[in-house]
């Protein structure tokens, strides 16, 4: 093994990112892993950590959404017996990932009100560590990445190829947090706003677990398509329909004149929340997936909320559990279509392009292949 | 008995209402109920009418919130043996109280949704029935009252007087249908933004429902002292700590740091949410109650809701089991500071003084005893 | 129309069904209906009352799984403008079926606890009515059957043939209620004990909800087949394993070593519920389905309960709105194989015949056409 | 300090402990703590530890309910900043108590059925270690108790005397754990059958948690006592009612009629579980909360089940986060009630005669004091 690995770093908001030269650490301590990356997502969240969108402290190896070779066990995961998190064996040269975020285990949210995703002390990988600081290899735009000791490695069954996961990436987990914080009930009708990454999990999410009847609303019309692909019962094209009044109406026409009984906002644009809530009937729950970014106010209001006993639910993140259950459910017939998300893959060298074209929002799932 | 009855109505938003003099029917049809009124709250939604704040046909006679005597009943509320809605004995010369809504029990939301209060045909006393149409005296700002069949009817008990059914009013079945929706855990710590009548109630089933500690931010100061006498463990004045964030830092304070498990917003102005939210800690249930009337937009980061994955959850009005479940508390313990809540009465002919007490936030609550 | 009907009649337990003549009513009373039978089930429940298994006052007209042509409504459903249950408009010769079973709306059960089905007068078509009162026709082994006021009637859909429904049955109806009180959890894994009508339904309606696996216990060979096109990912042949420790062992190794997250009681003889304890995990859900009627008691031992951490619920019957979703499954997707579930058909004057087939447990559903 | 430490040690079932003395481990390991008993209490579980009703691998040094001076911590139990498991500061000196059980945090119901009180390794102090094995000290009827690396430690509030904690006991906070399985709904009618500790601590969390009505069926006399004192509303004695089905008319009478909301089994006799049954209204929730140990089988009718429409609940130990609620009720107002629940102490070297005490079920809690 080489005793540098290179690795893409944000330097500066809004600006190209750097290739840098890192040296690998000597010695892997007790419970960590080094990881020779395979492939890593290039995630919305990547740029809106770019423009500054989110709290970040420069420099930053960007890459929350990594799989890659197993290389270097420290004193063991858990000694003498190395297993992934769901308990099977695990050994240097297995092909993981891994969840993205370390909760605690410890703090209020953990311990007190079973919320690790809002761990007091919680660091994802790719987001929240400083690249200036020893081991330095924190993130996924890396030919290595470090994990330490707590991290929930998963090792992944040969079938089961690494463009499954990256197509599925943390839309797949977020919409499955989601929909645990705010479940369908089975035969629901629902809304899901926005095929993006999120929006197109969420259908997947919502076809697997029992809706009735799936309506899209988004664009372009190639991402409309794949919502259909991936279980959207009725598409609706922001572009042939502008308006949003146009959109309740076709809405309501669609799920028997009351409108959905759930509504998922994955959007991102803060108005989508105005929209999302009268596309619902009264007493819809509304599950706000899209705003993970601060994308700024609306004017909206709150009696709405009141007239139409609506209950609107917030959804941070998520835990291993729910990228053991995204594993399973590509397991269980979702991976080709996952996969196929993924079109374009560059190398380390042109991961700016890679930005680029997922800040451009150009074809599906852009990848990097160091 | 007279052949004539009075009744106060609100013929023009923002004027004064008249005392006009309507015919009463001589026949009471199947199921239905002729009472005279004994009393009936002013409710500050009784204030948002006056204002134009809800949609209404005018004229109405105003009244939600009454007691009377049963004097005439059809034939029967159920034929050959009256009930009340619990099905204890029902005769005239009874003592009642009555759901101010009825519902159709038939409609998407009655049957398919198990949400009544938002029925497709819902109806109530003082508000929603045109004065003008026979048979004219369909609220409780009169000498008498004529309930439809299917309005749920409950005899009061000897020892619970008009006056604890009226300070508790429309608020208390408001805030327990809130408290349904929007459940505390055991122990919670809750916060209830606003001591107006709905806000004493949120206190009075918060504390018999199990809160750990109750939070009550408003005033003045003689509503605080009510809050204290109706459960509130920590009182905050507005007017001694006029600043949000000065709140907030109280809030952290006597909350262990993290801010409540469930808030409870029942002031009214738009702005109290976006202060609420801040208020409970991240995975909090935030209860929008006091958000009943239309009082306009707030600017609005939906980030928050994300970010603090929080549940927010409206509710409106309530059901018959509502008011059931409300007799039963008032006679469980709590009817004596309910009843001392009622500080002014006034006769009909001068309804209109205490429409002026109610808006002006003078006392506890203003009845009319016609 | 004919002034008489002729209908089989339940005379004495364990006796022939003898078929009578009764006069029809002159007069159809306001909000009731005559309906002309045109397929009618024959249910387990049958054979139980048949036995004199459930508390019956006979004679009893049986047959509460019906569907026929709406002959005559009284004055209306609802007068004016006859609506069925879903508002949908509803005239003579419809083809309808309808709720087996009328809950009063006002007792404890209905008002207070929300459990129509536990209502203290709810009497069913076909069982509860004792056939010497008038007007006579009220079970559905009948060419005519009378409709009291407050049936939840359903119109058919075109598409929707008798026979999907009665292959449905009030299996599919008793399955629904069933899991809305014990729900699914996203991607549960579940055992099915027994492959009858209520386990094939149980089957569809997990395979619709969500389920991530579903392992059917039972035979004879022809339903677990059955049970597969229904929907089972694994059948466990008791012929085959007759030993209910093989069958646990074939559970354990089909859901990961634990045993499943749902156990579905569908199976009717008492020992099945000890059987089903052990084949869910610590934590399991355990819903009892199939103990509708008394069949004895078991040797039970309760500590498995709390040590297993289970959670044993039951469900009596179902409401009008399970009735509704049964006919919504029906018509996405499900209709043929519920259909094709129906084997034999028999005259009324055949209707011994039909009983016997039942209750020999030969071939799949069989209906009376009378 | 000395180098070695007395503990009673049950080395044959159904004989009397035996006091030995254990050498002290040098060397406290970190993660670790030492810590020297004050008190520990004689639960009734010990007796069925010490009939050998749980498996069990002798010797084993009995107590897994126990405060103590902590003496000495290994490298802290947080490397540099010594916290307990709420985070706050601890320090040698302090008086702590702590969870009974350590679960592993990883198998299959740690991590992903969120039940470590079924933790595949879960061991706990005073019944799952054998003595003979180093560092032996793992059971409160001793000196001194060693404390493995991720026992979760509380520090005792000054205020809180131990004889409050050991009052309540793992009894409460079997109540707590049982109730967050079955929770309460607001102002539901309870029953409690039995008044031994877990009845007491049951009726306790009742009071606190919103019940309406507390019912509480059991004896002797003086334990009834006790239950008005925690919070019964209603208490019936076995000895003046012998019969179930007396006990099941006051039942009745007692709470309107149809049973109770809730009931919860803490007798420990499998017979009241049917005798349970029967005390719910339809639809009822059966907390089983008694049968701890096997106690062999009753013969029960699962029809019962279906027709009841009942959701029967198991609930198995607890959790450190039902030990920090149980700190805090105590804290909020229940400290004396429990404290005052401990009636008679006993040094190690009478150990037997606190044994036969709690045995023979004379007075209130017994409790050794080193």
């Amino acid at each position: 093994m080489s005793e540098t690995a290179r690795a893409a770093v944000l330097e500066g908001f809004n600006q190209p990112l750097a290739v840098r030269t890192f040296p690998l650490a000597l010695h892997v301590e007790p419970g960590a892993a080094r990881v020779r990356v395979t492939m890593a997502g290039v995630c919305g969240t990547d740029v809106h950590l770019w423009r500054g969108e989110l709290p970040l402290s420069l420099p930053v190896i960007l890459g929350h959404e990594t799989t890659g070779i197993l290389e270097e066990l420290g004193s063991g995961l858990n000694p003498g017996l190395n297993k992934d998190w769901r308990g099977e064996p695990l050994e240097v040269g297995d092909r993981i990932t891994w969840a993205s975020s370390i909760a605690c285990g410890e703090c209020f949210y953990c311990r007190l009100k079973s919320q690790p995703t809002r761990c007091l002390s919680r660091k994802a990988y790719g987001i929240s560590y400083n690249a200036t600081e020893a081991p330095h290899l924190r993130g996924g735009f890396a030919e290595q990445i470090l994990l330490r000791p707590g991290t929930a490695i998963f090792r992944l069954p040969a079938d089961l190829p690494d463009q499954a996961l990256l197509g599925a990436g943390c839309a797949l987990t977020t919409a499955i947090h989601g929909m645990e914080r705010a479940p369908l009930a089975w035969r629901d009708i629902v809304v899901v706003q926005g095929v993006g990454p999120v929006g197109l999990a969420a259908i997947a999410v919502c076809r697997d677990a029992g809706a009735s009847r799936i309506i899209a609303i988004g664009g372009p019309r190639h991402r409309l398509q794949l919502a259909r692909e991936f279980g959207a019962d009725v598409v609706i094209d922001v572009a042939e329909f502008p308006l949003p009044e146009e959109r309740r109406q076709i809405v309501l026409k669609e799920s028997g004149g009351f409108g959905a009984d759930q509504v998922i906002e994955c959007v991102g644009k803060p108005e989508a929340v105005n929209e999302g809530l009268e596309l619902g009937r009264d007493g819809a729950q509304f599950l706000v997936l899209g705003q993970y970014g601060n994308a700024g106010n609306i004017s909206f209001n709150p009696h709405t909320v009141t007239r139409k006993q609506l209950r609107v639910v917030g959804s941070w993140g998520f835990e291993p559990r729910h990228l053991n259950r995204a594993i399973e459910m590509l397991q269980a017939g979702w991976k080709d279509r996952f996969a196929a998300a993924v079109t374009h893959r560059f190398s380390l060298d042109n991961v700016n392009e890679a930005m680029e074209h997922t800040r451009a929002w150009r074809g599906g799932k852009t990848v990097i292949v160091p």
